[in-house]
């Protein structure tokens, strides 16, 4: 039948701009079908996180074992793990069933969670998680915490990437919207060779889930056969259209839109009749 | 802005068919915002559902407190509320927000729950759930259980929507699915007129999500301003287009294809131009 099949490993965002949301969303409109395995639960809208319930690693894995005995994957993102035991038990799963297309968006507490978990989850992430990862998609501040270093400027974000691709990702993409300046540049680095993403900085609050979604997507692209470069190229476009068309959902940070990609595609290929 | 926003409260189905993901799919189909709140989580595939975690019935208030204050919904479709206390929460959560479009689905219980919950889960549907619904969507085995009446054919099926409509629900659908024949009836009743939909029976195993998909474009329609007849007459639409386009995934029982619809829809606007 050829239904490619992605699966998300995140928490869940009430709201529905972030997590698991975004990702079946982002999954949905890029024509790939969507599972998801949740890892905390959060009360949550575009004004912060009210509460989090993080879920047993035993039931964690019991839903892992459920997708993938049966149904399989072409792709797996992970998203929020939380704390250290879900992430050991999400990498133990990974290796398991033998799954290459590891996409990690490197978000390693949630916010509200416990200072305490913070460092034995960045240890787990870099020693147990970054090894298996195809692609690892920090944002700045992550590459910071991860790495150790400051990062203010495009060399910097490669010096970061050639860290993590040293701790075992195969592909490193480091993303620039949390520096400043009028233009934004997400860099890509496989090991050898850097590719620069360069666009215009848009200007808007409502970028909520940006992360998950960008993430979702490139696991998308890889799930549908596509190199990463293929993927993260994608993915760019993806985002880049869910940031520029806004929703005005909620008052706060909004979430992006996640019909704004395939509306566009659309529209081109009715102009192109 | 103009975005339709709809929330989803019911259980998680990690793979991905059901339950809220089924729900979320189904609402960016039909181009309105999803939102869910979590009631349980399963671990589940299209063999069946291998383990089930209730949340909390605070900690499902609470997620509802976090979309309902801050971004607010145009409608809501409740799924799986599991136990008595959650659908008491979930009751007392609507009337407080005064929320006016309600499509109840009335799952009421988790396979494989306790069948102690049963009795007392069935009672808190009639007394507290129905009275607030807006289009309560009952198929043949529900409608019975609820009614207590032996549903074979469709004026037993309209008896049922006639005592479901006395308790309170301003609309009921029955769905025909489960009964015998080649063609397949579901009635719609508004408390004075039946509409009767009916359909060329799809042979097929992959329905697993159908009664979800079916109330959260039921929701979906509502939250986009169409009546309750146009959001029915849309619904059936919608799934029969997710039942007859067969994806193929999983061994069991698999999902149906949110996709479809829309997939005809735009092929249809090609040909029309």
């Amino acid at each position: 039948m050829g239904t490619y099949r992605a699966l998300t490993i995140a928490g869940s965002d009430s709201g529905g701009g972030a997590g698991i949301q975004a990702d079946l969303k982002t999954f949905q409109e890029l024509d790939v079908y969507g599972m998801s395995v949740l890892t905390a639960l959060t009360a949550q809208n575009t004004l912060g996180v009210q509460d989090v319930l993080p879920i047993p690693p035993e039931f964690v894995a019991k839903q892992i074992d459920s997708v993938l005995s049966d149904i399989g994957v072409d792709a797996i993102k992970t998203g929020m793990l939380f704390n250290r035991p879900i992430i050991e038990t999400v990498v133990e799963k990974i290796k398991q069933y033998e799954i290459k297309n590891l996409v990690v968006d490197p978000v390693m507490i949630a916010k509200g969670g416990a200072p305490l978990l913070l460092e034995e989850a960045i240890a787990a992430v870099r020693v147990h998680l970054l090894p298996i990862a195809e692609v690892v998609t920090p944002n700045i501040p992550e590459a910071e915490v991860l790495t150790g270093l400051t990062i203010t400027n495009v060399e910097q974000m490669k010096e970061a990437a050639r860290i993590l691709h040293g701790w075992g990702a195969q592909h490193v993409v480091v993303k620039g919207g949390h520096g400043g300046g009028a233009e934004v540049t997400d860099i890509l680095f496989d090991g050898s060779a850097f590719v620069e993403f360069t666009g215009t900085r848009i200007e808007t609050q409502h970028t909520h889930g940006t992360g998950c979604t960008f993430a979702a997507a490139i696991a998308a692209g890889l799930a549908a056969r596509k190199t990463v470069r293929e993927a993260v190229e994608q993915a760019k476009a993806f985002i880049t259209a869910a940031i520029s068309d806004t929703l005005g959902i909620g008052s706060g940070h909004g979430p992006t839109n996640h019909w704004a990609y395939k509306r566009r595609r659309n529209l081109q290929d009715m102009e192109s009749r």
